[in-house]
């Protein structure tokens, strides 16, 4: 197989074959997982050569994590969550949790996160790595919370992305944000408060 | 690669052919994903010509199928669950659910479904029927429970012991079943009586 010559979404001015790259790599990764989806394809996706993706990223493992890497500062958020009171936090959690995945420029990214987190080992420590140190994590530990609570609340809300976007359970697929966070705000808020 | 003739875990009267490739299909299942887990691979660990397999079970996804279903009756377990007061339903069935999680025997077929689920469309439907139509699903009838929240309590369930088994994630990895059942049963419980 050539890689063809298209480049999907470029812009020029706009982009650059870094950000073609790292673009292709999240559909790929998202769609296949991590072991499926190769170098070589997401080189034909971006239509550059498989060379300089490793010149850009080395190994694909490191193209991964580049490419899975929280597209947003935490330290942007956390005041957005942690504003306002403290018995309203589980809904602000769950609200800005929710808009981040309906973001469909994000979503690819957070699918292929979920999907290679269950099929190789890399995927698995990478999402260990992103609910124990990013946003989630400096939540509780702003509020204090014991370990175990934050694992619950994170299983819920990974389990309800999990539900909504990787298997597309219905009546979960197409409920509203709002619909979501009036059922799922009071668990969170629980778990938060303990 | 040929086929080795081992046969692990084998007792000769207590077993055969077709329990060897099922037991050998949930673990490969269980490890790899579906897309990965050859029959070629799983007829080697079950000592057994790759032949046999398809004489047994037709294609691979007839094979994922058999092996990945259902390991018990929720006719047996239903009335478990539902006997004694309605307020502690929640309890009852975070402990039933947990009590099959921990039994080392159905546990990888269960890390099979989950797995799967995210990585191949067969494995996505099986366990959208899974939770559709079998337990979970026949405790809401009895009890006429919404389906968006019979969804949540799903999803908390399967957030739980995707982050216990097969992320591995600390500390919910190597808390006690009667740790969990405090934090999540008031979780199922709320879902439960909506």
């Amino acid at each position: 197989m050539t890689a063809p010559a298209r480049r999907p979404g470029r812009r020029p001015g706009r982009s650059s074959s870094r950000d073609d790259i790292l673009a292709a790599a999240r559909v790929l990764f998202g769609e296949r997982g991590y072991d499926k989806a190769s170098i070589r394809a997401i080189a034909a996706a971006a239509g550059v050569d498989p060379a300089l993706v490793h010149h850009f990223f080395g190994a694909k493992e490191e193209l991964f994590a580049a490419a899975m890497e929280f597209p947003v500062d935490p330290e942007t958020i956390l005041p957005l969550i942690l504003a306002g009171p403290r018995a309203e936090i589980g809904e602000r959690l769950v609200r800005t949790f929710l808009r981040f995945w309906s973001d469909p420029r994000l979503r690819p990214q957070f699918v292929g996160i979920i999907r290679s987190a269950t099929t190789s080992e890399t995927g698995a420590t990478l999402l260990r790595d992103f609910i124990t140190s990013q946003l989630f994590a400096r939540v509780a530990a702003v509020l204090e919370v014991p370990g175990l609570n934050l694992n619950a609340a994170a299983a819920q809300l990974v389990g309800v992305v999990m539900f909504r976007y990787v298997l597309e359970m219905e009546p979960m697929a197409s409920a509203s944000d709002d619909e979501l966070v009036a059922l799922l705000a009071p668990t969170i808020q629980r778990y938060l408060d303990a």
